[in-house]
């Protein structure tokens, strides 16, 4: 029977798929899990997915919509034109014709992704940077004719104070020209009485008529492989909804390489990811405002739109705010410099050459309506300054989160995530780089690799005498020792999973120091695999799975794992070398699935220098959490752009010894460093849950 | 035969003409000039005119694309589908069926404006608001890894000293996000070294590669009638080009209040006209680029455009620069409230009700390419501010031009255009005020009227014996008594003509002190039109004319007059006592025809109080020469915003005499008033020439 590659994304799931076979059914043999309320009978709408165009000599495969059945009537009920355009299909209608490389977005994954990247709660004062302001104004008379925005300049100084916003200036930037065409509408709607919001206290952005005083933001934290935005109610210092998705441009590169490389050969290729992204964005915000409105409500793009033009936080309908594009009056985005670059269209190519340079560094506070995002048009979004080509403003965020310029202690922060990010250092100095790590450790590039969703495996351990594996599954408190086989419904593993098995895999002697598996095996989980020719280790057998078949760890996933834990580990010692210091005193790691980080276990896979293990701390995702800290309080904002420019930038490849390092760092753990602290816990007996 | 009526603007020319003729026929027979190379073969193009859409009480027809033949293929060869969707049509092709409101454009008037609106010559210091500075930057290396953006910071401070650009602070004004999307490739293109354009000290909009150093600005005077835009190089003070149109929103009507009527009448409206005058602009600057041109180059679009890309003013083919629109990095624009609310799509509806209340006074700064400019994207279009709600922006750069706010002496400042704006006073104080006079001082709403082009009667005088006329016209030094009749190919009357007229007519006896025909007229020249039911005067006979028919002066021209000049009057009079003054020092008399205006006969037909005639001087276009000083110099706007606050506005409607003084001063000159200048004129015999 004639097959075809089909690869799916971001799961990066894939497989020889028989020809006339719909892609839904190309996902269920593959293990994929797309949503299908219907069953399959094109009548949900629910299994969007993407096709991609091109070559992808990665996989080995051109992808082309050609490579699919016909366009059926049923889709265009769910796709509209523009849609169509850019390779949506139902997956239920469309038949494998030939190789696709196919891109499966959030809402049409079954399981949606719960493992939490939500910012941890940090403490901050709450000083925003868009304060609002409630006026009486009087209205003009025969005597009093001056100009609208004159008046209501007037007012601010007298009733509030507030001098420079232009009005005794030659300089206009008190307000922006779509502001004032609502101006004379807004101040006459409630006989005078306006709330003015104010930027900066510098300029005004957004005026309700009446008076309003809550403030609504959101903070963006963009991954090359997630994206997390949550929505704070900023008077109250409280999120009221975070949501989570997979970057969209994952199908054009896993890491910023890869994206690097798809705008370098593509015309436009960078204005399409450069859409792609703000058009998520805009999806998320609307997911989040959505969140505060009742369940019943009509969410229609329609109703939405008209909502849009009411421009009051409405209490209607009991607890509900019903919250609409204009209350987000501000916005803070982190993410690495090549993602920051992407986003704002702005050419990365130089910032893959060395010696890295990027386009800009400093903080950027950009018109949301000239990015395209649908909040109040006249806000700023907030984008934190980078620290140079390979760490970007996501890292910057992650030291907002955790200061450890203000500490005497020297810290070692590793940002587990696509990129690894690293910062040494104390309040004297602070080193910075990264690494490529790949996306191990999100799930990708192994075999059973998925996202932290219900079925997947999170922690595991190996009995080392008898190679008995125990695991958990997220969503499910009992190890699997304590559940009935197959109540679990495992459908592979996820970051902390995996983070897990080096280590496992290791100190029970499945595998050796070098990550080759063992030549003589205590177990039948240890096979040859004829189909794939590789080695693996079965960690769930088939019958403990929802997909019917052993989920297994091979070498070659063994290999991608060291080559992750490697890249770190060499970036931790090469930092410490410059910086000057032989030990440090706290590590932190961050990353979505950080919370999940078995300190222990990260020393024992030698994936950071030798600590104390009590001083090994996760930090969940302090990228967001930097990034909610300077929504909520504007000085942060000044001090991220002062931290940026401090920190200086370590080019890890530049340094003499590095690859002598990194292959050193292959080991499990480091071949010639000494691990005084490891040494004590392999010696001991508390190891195994 | 059925006729219909159909109506010409910006001429005001109207008259029943019979179905299935073409509407270049139906124009010669109006003495509307069209161009019209082919001879109406549809060949050329050349005779492009816009059908209005919809009601029109005014002219009592309901006009229609409808009302005109169907669309023929020649047309398709000159009109876009864009164009055909505005009502583009050539008067060649489109035949009448039905009533119509047509308009020509610019462009297709066979004779071009000739008078020279063209702002005077002004001492300014060379002070413009854009400067260059040149760079070598150090590329980066291992050791310099700083952004593109902050390595170019760095170089303006370190080589020219420029502090304020943001690279300290917290705030991100330096460039906009246009502009750092071109850094990367600008920087690199001639090997770090840049000329770079900063606005202000302040922003920088504008990175060329190498060495540039000339600087081009244009200054826009939108009237209601008549816009001017000249091109200057800025570093040699001196104006290359200077283009003129008939504002486009003439179409919608031909005074201010007009156009907020059809706002208000026309959802849509207000952007209509917008977006009109934004387009009419742009059509001015490419034809200000072009004039730069070899005339030989190829000014297709497509020509245009990808000059566009080509960022430096090469000085190839001699002595032309070639100038692109990214060359014009600054624009002032000065026009009434109206025209500034509308170019600017703001609703002006308040504006037009008691107390008049503009929306914003102060001077605004906005992108180029948020206002939809084609100039350099992120430069800055500067708008002078407005004084109130009918004394603008226009009224403001009059100031500046004359600077009556330095002096002792008082002075009487007149602007007439469609809307007649005055100020009086000196150093001490300032009043303004505004009158409606209506458009008859432009040429239209007078039978005969015309704008000041090839053909147009501009000088008019009567011999108060024989009742003879002699004229001078536009484009001919010589008087037509010195003519041979027929030669001077007279086509109507335009302003400065009109403004003769009333003085010479009453002077001669032809028309009493109320402005009636005497009954006992001396020549055949007076006659009653059985067609018209109106007595008229003939200024030139059908022989002597270009278009076969007697160009007269009806006794509705006459009262049309009256009320524009005593307008003007009843405003003059009303601020003297408002100011608290019996006389003035100078009267200075600005408008488009200023130039030709003859002192004593604006005395003489009453429009301004008595004044010594030698202090009686035509200023020309001062509003353009108060754009063109702010062009040059930007201390200049900082004195415009001190200035349009200085002025006091007085609302004449609503002092209690007004409609008395009014109808008083109908009569010439004014009934009451003692005009003791004026006295010893009439009793002098030096008037005719």
């Amino acid at each position: 029977m004639e097959t075809a590659n089909i690869i799916f994304q971001p799961s990066g799931r894939r497989g020889k798929i028989s020809k006339n076979k719909s892609l839904l059914e190309a996902a269920r043999e593959l293990g994929e899990n797309i949503e299908s309320l219907c069953g399959g009978q094109g009548s949900c709408g629910k299994c969007r997915v993407l096709v991609a165009e091109g070559s992808y000599p990665k996989y080995g495969v051109v992808s082309s919509s050609n490579h699919l059945s016909g366009w059926k009537k049923a889709e265009a009920r769910y796709i509209d034109k523009k849609e169509k355009k850019r390779g949506s299909r139902l997956a239920c209608c469309a038949s494998v014709q030939g190789d696709a490389l196919i891109f499966v977005p959030e809402e049409s994954m079954s399981s949606k992704q719960v493992v939490s990247k939500r910012p941890r709660p940090c403490m901050i004062d709450y000083d925003p940077i868009v304060k609002k302001y409630f006026l009486k104004l009087k209205p003009p008379t025969n005597s009093d004719v001056q100009g609208d925005l004159e008046r209501l300049l007037k007012a601010l100084k007298q009733q509030h104070g507030l001098e420079d916003l232009g009005c005794d200036t030659d300089m206009m930037h008190s307000c922006d020209i779509d502001l004032l065409r609502s101006l004379p509408t807004r101040l006459r709607e409630q006989n005078w009485e306006v709330s003015v919001s104010i930027w900066m206290e510098r300029e005004i952005i957004r005026i309700l008529p009446g008076k309003v005083s809550d403030n609504y933001g959101i903070a963006i934290d963009i991954g090359t492989t997630t994206v997390v935005a949550s929505l704070v109610h900023l008077n109250a210092t409280k999120i009221l909804d975070t949501q989570y998705i997979s970057n969209p441009q994952i199908k054009y590169g896993e890491d910023v390489i890869s994206r690097i490389n798809y705008h370098s050969r593509n015309p436009g290729g960078l204005q399409q990811m450069s859409t792609d992204i703000i058009e998520a964005l805009n999806r998320m915000i609307e997911a989040l405002l959505y969140s505060t409105w009742p369940q019943d409500t009509d969410r229609t793009p329609e109703a939405f739109d008209y909502r849009k033009g009411q421009h009051r936080c409405r209490k209607s309908k009991g607890e509900f705010l019903c919250l609409v594009p204009e209350d987000i009056e501000d916005v803070t985005i982190v993410g690495n410099t090549i993602m920051h670059h992407i986003l704002l269209n702005i050419d990365p190519k130089h910032v893959a050459l060395a010696p890295f340079p990027p386009v800009v560094q400093k903080s950027l506070n950009i018109k949301a309506k000239s990015m395209g995002l649908n909040i109040c048009p006249s806000a700023y979004v907030h984008l934190l300054p980078n620290e140079a080509g390979f760490v970007g403003a996501d890292n910057v965020a992650v030291l907002m989160a955790e200061a450890p310029y203000k500490n005497d202690q020297i810290q070692l922060i590793i940002d587990i995530g696509t990129n690894g990010e690293l910062v040494l250092g104390n309040k004297e100095r602070l080193l910075s780089t990264s690494c490529a790590t790949g996306p191990a450790f999100e799930g990708a590039e192994i075999t059973f690799g998925m996202r932290a969703s219900p079925g997947a495996i999170e922690r595991i351990a190996i009995d080392p005498e008898t190679h008995e594996v125990v695991y958990k599954v997220v969503g499910h408190d009992a190890w699997s020792n304590y559940v009935r086989p197959g109540d679990l419904k495992v459908r592979g593993i996820c970051g902390s999973g995996i983070m897990d098995l080096l280590a496992e895999l290791y100190r029970s002697g499945i595998i050796t120091k070098s990550g080759s598996f063992q030549q003589n095996q205590k177990s039948s989980r240890f096979r040859f695999n004829t189909d794939t020719k590789l080695r693996e280790f079965v960690i769930a057998w088939a019958g403990e799975t929802a997909i019917g078949k052993d989920i297994t760890i091979t070498q070659k996933d063994v290999r991608q794992i060291q080559l992750a834990k490697a890249a770190i580990y060499t970036g931790c010692k090469l930092l410490m070398r410059e910086w000057g210091t032989e030990r440090v005193d706290v590590v932190k790691i961050a990353g979505g699935f950080g919370i999940h980080v078995d300190p222990v276990k990260t020393l024992i896979m030698g994936m950071i220098p030798d600590c104390d293990p009590h001083q090994i701390i996760p930090i969940g995702n302090a990228a967001g959490a930097g990034a909610l800290g300077t929504l909520l309080n504007r000085e942060l904002r000044a001090e991220a752009d002062w931290v940026a420019r401090m920190v200086e930038y370590v080019d890890l490849a530049s340094l003499k010894d590095f690859k002598t390092e990194f292959i050193e760092a292959l080991h499990i753990p480091h071949k010639k460093d000494p691990f005084p602290h490891l040494a004590s816990i392999l010696s001991s007996e508390i190891l195994f849950q």
